[in-house]
């Protein structure tokens, strides 16, 4: 079988440390070229979308992997050249430019996967097996860091869709929306945007759902200085408790450590792309960003001390 | 054929205003009992949907008028009575409400009509039918009024979960979602927040849209006080300009005034839900609500002077 011909576009971090080695480690991928404006990515590589499609003719495949704003338009053009899609999380800036998308894809018969690369952690698939039939007594998500160990330098998160504190929080949002046996949803909530800043620096969010019949809640914070907290901690109707550590890599049951079989994150969303290009089938999963949005929707907004990275 | 036994649940300015004399008016309905915390609805009334549905077993249908909040509560304990439902704008407080809702009167085999009411304006159909196959040269909605005129005393819009502006603009965002041929994107914003309030007193929002090659904006704005504006304005690449006026109420094409032939807003929305009915079918638009939310991703923040009403 002749390997999918692959782009990554958008050249940054994530595809540096994430996607490259991914596609480098599975066979059924090949790296055909990258796109970046600072001309920086693997080659052959160029500085748009157009560039990358017009000299690359048998593409087949594209990680768009650019900041969420220019996403759409790239993935609308990529589409229509039949490409199937890797996004990048979150898929795009708006709820709206996704069910384009998903429109969009299913009318050309391409393959549409938006990717919560927190959701392949090896935790995850456990911790839902064990959660599959349980009803919920609580769940306490705190997932808390320090922006300026993170992201320094980079302001642009907290200017306009810059996400702020939700650009970590949704990685936290898509593993309780993969792990619930049930939908959740925001109840209600308090942002604490900076003086300076278009998005909030934390959030305190409770929910609901119907698997649950105790308090749902989320901490979200990038005010903490003393090293960081990834965690998603529940107790079940049957007394179980279960504790997602480090964003879902470790699990533990009742305090014991779970073994986890899985190959990593990036590998293991890099298998599944492959399974759905086969299947001619898409995996459009808007939940974490829904989760987002609801949370602007019925929050109550404070205002904290003004930030710089 | 025996009339639709209906309810209205939640029982303010706009049951009495609207729902009871669309009601009335059509005889594929007969209203069958209300539901007001104060207890001041048509006979049979309750304080609570719980004792409505105990009360009036033979119940086939309900309006739900509540304040957007309590509605996903209410909704579900309906729907799981068999009961076909009509929601009041916005449907729920929350996207994902709505999607669960979705879910469970597709489950039940039960209709949900998420109703527009502005869509229902005589100049709407009008306006679509002549849209159907253009492309848009240039969109501008402007949605101004006055808060203290309009919402005198209910300082709950400011409160989180409120809308704020986007209570009237939604109505906007839902003709020009019914009209365009094609969807809506929120491109860009500002959202401009009393310094008292957790929704916005303005917005200024850009759209793109696959059926637009030009500029397409909204100006909402609830502190005009000389009077209220609510127009959409469209021109066409073919030349010809449509203007929706007062809501949707009047349709001038190129200038000319346009014969519409609706019944009324609300009669109008109940002959669907009756339509709906008896299809078995459901309605459920989430579009204008989900450009509210795509508004609050992506938009600028801009603190202004504190507002009471």
């Amino acid at each position: 079988m002749k390997p999918i011909r692959t782009a990554i576009i958008g050249f940054g971090k994530i595809a540096e440390d994430q996607h490259v080695p991914a596609i480098a480690g599975n066979p059924r991928f090949e790296l055909a070229g990258s796109v970046s404006r600072q001309g920086k990515g693997p080659a052959p590589n160029f500085t748009s979308a157009e560039d990358l499609l017009a000299a690359v003719p048998d593409l087949q495949a594209a990680a768009i992997t650019t900041p969420p704003r220019p996403r759409f338009d790239i993935a609308r053009t990529c589409i229509a050249r039949g490409l199937h899609l890797l996004l990048e999380k979150p898929p795009c800036a708006t709820l709206g430019e996704i069910e384009e998308l998903r429109r969009l894809a299913e009318a050309a018969g391409t393959t549409l996967f938006t990717t919560w690369h927190a959701q392949h952690n090896g935790g995850v698939a456990a911790a839902k097996k064990l959660l599959a039939d349980a009803r919920i007594r609580s769940m306490k998500i705190t997932w808390h860091e320090d922006v300026h160990k993170w992201h320094p330098g980079q302001q642009w998160v907290f200017e306009p869709g810059g996400f702020g504190v939700f650009d970590p929080g949704i990685n936290a949002f898509s593993v309780a929306t993969a792990i619930l046996p049930a939908p959740l949803f925001v109840r209600e909530g308090t942002l604490f945007f900076p003086a300076n800043a278009h998005t909030p620096i934390a959030a305190e969010l409770s929910f609901t759902s119907p698997a649950a019949d105790g308090p749902l809640s989320a901490s979200l914070d990038w005010r903490k200085t003393d090293g960081e907290e990834w965690t998603i901690d529940i107790e079940t109707a049957d007394g179980s408790r279960l504790q997602l550590l480090d964003g879902g890599a470790r699990l533990l049951l009742n305090g014991d450590e779970v073994a986890t079989s899985g190959i990593g994150e990036y590998p293991d969303l890099y298998a599944r792309f492959a399974q759905l290009i086969d299947c001619r089938e898409s995996l459009v999963d808007v939940e974490p960003l829904r989760l987002v949005a609801d949370s602007l929707l019925v929050g109550k907004r404070e205002t904290v001390e003004a930030v710089t990275v």
